[in-house]
């Protein structure tokens, strides 16, 4: 921890990057323009102004430094090769030459495949890590009318260096488009892709912690998936976790990311956008060899281990390990958004009043100038559910949507006053029949009365079997966390529901009009071993309601306050009847 | 947001609410030495080197912002005073002399009323807050023999002013001790305080957010209350929550600060110090007018909102309003450790390296020079429970104690390996009698294999009341979510350990040598209204141990999957077996 880090470029990463540096006692040494973002909270070292592709400044940051980094790929990579592999002349003190060495982290050699985007194409496709088709393509029309031919229209063209942010992409839609995308690419070495049907972009932040390369993503550690959504081709919003994403598909981003960032060289923070295509499948768009925009998040979502720790202690040799080779968000649902800047210079600010007020909100203004469409801030909305955060993060969204429109001369619409929270019901309660609904009644009263929301309906086991088959499997996507079902006589309805859902599932037992509810309670509580079914008394959906909140109160700490309230107030009040039956003596009671 | 905000004093306190201010685009300008912590992360602005003291260079900073504040209440009151009534004089463009209004948050009169430590238990007095007694005492040993004979020995002798971390404070064990006590203290006002016997010391960090006094805390914010442990009179741990403390004297502990805070004057954050008798009683010790040592957790704890951003919302007047007027913590527990210089310079690496490889520990350096006993930072700890907490920090405690004992002169210890984390039991499991235990092992069996760590034991309703009592009514105290009951006969233990407890009580019914089991089926799921226990089916421990794992997935993903594969896993074996019963035939099956 006490060697010094150099580091090529002072935006806004490298200002955050500062941010997690400075509590860690870990120093940093800039090369950028006067006052960048990253020398504003930095103001301890001696840094250098100048331009991180100027090799004579980067040689002077080598000679100060241990390990030269970097937040942003489209630096000089001939240079940091020289100085990994032959180390940095500097004169002592004794006014002799000396070499010193000085580790490039990441390797320079993923810089230089990153940073021709077709080179990482090749890169991957040798590494087996699944990414779209795409092919080097001269700049002439007849080479496009062939790449057409072949990969058919829409396809994407696009330059090999120097491209971020969609700037060197062209959509060519149609044959004649083609021209126009010669031209917007002009003078730049071309590949072209062809064009990927995606559901949703997803991205992972991968932490590679050794030098050498693996296949299988070995000394890699991987952050959640996350869904990032794009406009105007700049990142607008990253959701943690994915929308309507399987665990088991944000598994498998993870496992892409890590075998892909496992391919490259050195150590360090890795950004990997990847593509949800229509088919299922995963596959590789680009990797950043940096802290990247889709890991913000991190800062507030694993407030002791963000993506900027990481890349100072990967990049240090002094990563820890994480059980299962992830670090996990400590937030269920985490959302962000970036503030680009608007028409003028002060069109944020409302917007940046609006997230002071959120008290879930964080607001990270990196101190740059504002410019139309430049990044110069970010906001995370941490939550409890992915739906309080959608529910948060709209008026923040339609601001920031009102600047775009301002900035492009679009219509601006009204902003909504703060949503109203709607909460999301955590108990499902269902019934045979309506006939069932007055045995349940005092129960829902209870639900009522203790806050917890609830949702009803009827799903019969024997009238709407699919129906109840899939209320019961898509309870667990639709947010309930326990389950209450009455039913009486053949009472299937509970145990059937029990084995179509990993959630609690309560039965009570209705009472008919023979067997006095007998039958309903046996067909409920003798459940064969593997299904269980939470059994309280015939006809007490008071029990079910209040063991509803026990489970909830489980893990639910105002909740169990709550069922605590309950029962000092029961107890008091059977002590008060106690009470008044010995003064007035039984006759009189 | 666009008022400049000067603030007196820039040591880590000054540093983290700058490193609050930074991201918010909030312009704070400091005055202090040069190059102090806090001008560390902020070098956007021109700084003025020198003394908080120092009038001159408090107005010069004052022509320079719209509200000044204080890391530190040993400032010069007076100048803070004129410059809040008659504003501050400056030389406009046009060469006339103006005057600018700056306000002074907190109020000078509250910053005054705290630095004289009489002064402020004065204050407390007349508004009704709850403190130890004490008195005013003339500086010779007459005096101190009268205090002596009227509070009994041990008593404090204290300095009123420019006392803390326990300078300025002296414990008067025996009348002999009052000449050096004397000697101590010389030249300064003196107050006696009783011996307060403690059993604990909270601290609450409480946020005002308007200029008014109020009686009852009104536009007042509480963090949660935490359990604050003092070494050689400094500030060492600091524990959220509170350990072994009812959450209802944790909710005292937010009132009576809310309400000292109340009774001051202007708009900041405040650290409230208090005492919980041993008679169980809360007393306030003092007061900081500024952000607090008890509150650096909030950075981590809770991560939209630290202490350091309320202050800066609250001076600016833009803090928005929190449910209940509390901002919550977001971990269930963390722990807090203070840095403080060791007997050489680089005393701290170990531990500062220790911490780096801890994933759920923040360090935080002050950039301070270590210097013995100095604070140079402090280590954040986050947990999912206090028991996982009081596992993951030891080993930093007993780095943190070798470094205390090597500049004492003390012995030191040998540094323990990082602890295995001993997992928390989630699921207590009890059975009315030993002879219950061969129907419940099949489902400790399955608990095992779903790798959920359980407890188990004995506890009869019949022959133990007394124990069954108390282990249902402590479970949730030792961190239980489930409990498992077995019983058969007139099986009353499900039933009365979940008339003791919140928690869900899953009942098994075990079935005895009449009855089939019935007798204790009805005795266990017949439960009257208001204690509801889940009942699974007779003898049938897998279902017990299935919706414990149901109950705990319900809020656990891990769990919940685990479940999810369980069910899978069964389907399977039964579409297996019916693979192999249609080829063999029902005969040879």
């Amino acid at each position: 921890m006490d060697r010094t880090i150099g580091l090529l470029g002072g935006g806004q990463l490298g200002q955050m990057l500062c941010e997690a540096a400075n509590p860690l006692g870990i120093k940093v040494i800039i090369l950028d323009a006067e006052n960048s973002p990253a020398k504003q909270v930095n103001a301890k070292n001696e840094h250098i102004n100048g331009s991180f592709v100027d090799e004579e400044k980067i040689l002077e940051l080598a000679r100060k430094v241990d390990v030269l980094t970097v937040e942003i790929e489209h630096v000089n990579t001939h240079v940091l090769e020289k100085i990994a592999t032959e180390g940095v002349e500097f004169v002592g003190q004794d006014g002799k030459k000396a070499i010193k060495t000085v580790e490039v982290q990441p390797s320079w050699k993923t810089i230089r495949t990153i940073q021709d985007k077709f080179l990482q194409k090749k890169h991957f496709i040798a590494n087996g890590v699944s990414t779209v088709p795409s092919k080097e393509v001269e700049s002439n029309p007849g080479a496009l009318h062939a790449v057409g031919l072949e990969y058919g229209y829409p396809f994407m063209l696009k330059a090999k260096k120097d491209a971020y942010d969609g700037r060197g992409n062209f959509a060519v839609k149609f044959p004649h488009d083609i021209p126009e995308a010669l031209e917007a690419l002009k003078g730049r070495g071309l590949y072209a892709e062809k064009w990927a049907n995606f559901t949703m972009e997803l991205a992972v932040m991968v932490v590679k912690t050794e030098d050498g390369t693996s296949a299988d993503g070995k000394a890699t550690v991987a952050y959640p998936a996350v869904e990032t959504i794009h406009e105007d081709s700049i990142c607008k919003l990253v959701y943690l976790p994915p929308r309507r994403v399987s665990k088991k598909t944000q598994r498998e981003a993870q496992a892409l990311a890590r075998k892909a960032v496992g391919s490259l060289w050195g150590k360090g923070v890795f950004g990997v956008e990847m593509f949800l295509m229509d088919t299922g499948a995963l596959v590789v768009n680009e990797i950043a060899p940096r802290p990247h925009n889709s890991g913000h998040y991190t800062i507030e979502a694993c407030p002791t281990f963000s993506q900027y720790k990481s890349q100072l202690l990967s990049i240090l040799g002094l990563m820890p390990s994480f059980p299962d080779s992830t670090i996990p968000a400590m937030f269920p649902a985490t959302i962000m958004l970036n503030i680009l800047g608007g028409a003028s210079k002060d069109s944020h600010k409302e917007l940046m009043a609006r997230a002071v007020a959120t008290p879930n909100a964080a607001l990270h203004m990196y101190g740059k100038e504002s410019k139309p469409a430049r990044k110069i801030g970010h906001i995370t909305v941490v939550a409890n559910s992915m739906s309080e955060g959608e529910h948060l993060i709209p008026p923040l969204i339609q601001l920031a949507d009102n600047m775009r429109a301002s900035r492009k001369n679009l219509p601006t619409s009204t902003i909504s006053p703060s949503p109203t929270l709607i909460p999301q019901p955590l108990v499902a309660v269902t019934m045979g029949s309506d006939s069932d609904l007055p045995v349940l009644k005092p129960g829902l009263e209870l639900l009522t009365t203790l806050g917890i929301p609830f949702h009803v309906t009827i799903t019969s086991a024997h009238r709407t079997p699919l129906r109840m088959t899939e209320f019961a499997s898509s309870a667990v996507a639709n947010g309930f966390k326990v389950i209450i079902a009455a039913a009486g006589g053949a009472a299937h309805l509970p145990g059937m529901i029990a084995a179509s859902t990993p959630l609690p599932v309560i039965g009570v037992p209705v009472k008919g009009s023979t067997l006095d509810g007998m039958d309903s309670l046996l067909s409920i509580v003798q459940m064969p071993r593997g299904v269980p079914v939470a059994t309280v008394a015939i006809n007490n959906s008071i029990n079910a309601a209040l063991l509803a909140a026990r489970i909830l109160g489980a893990s639910d700490e105002v909740i169990r306050e709550k069922l605590e309230k309950y029962a000092s107030d029961m107890g008091e009040e059977v002590v008060g009847k106690a009470g008044r039956l010995e003064e007035v003596g039984f006759k009189a009671y």
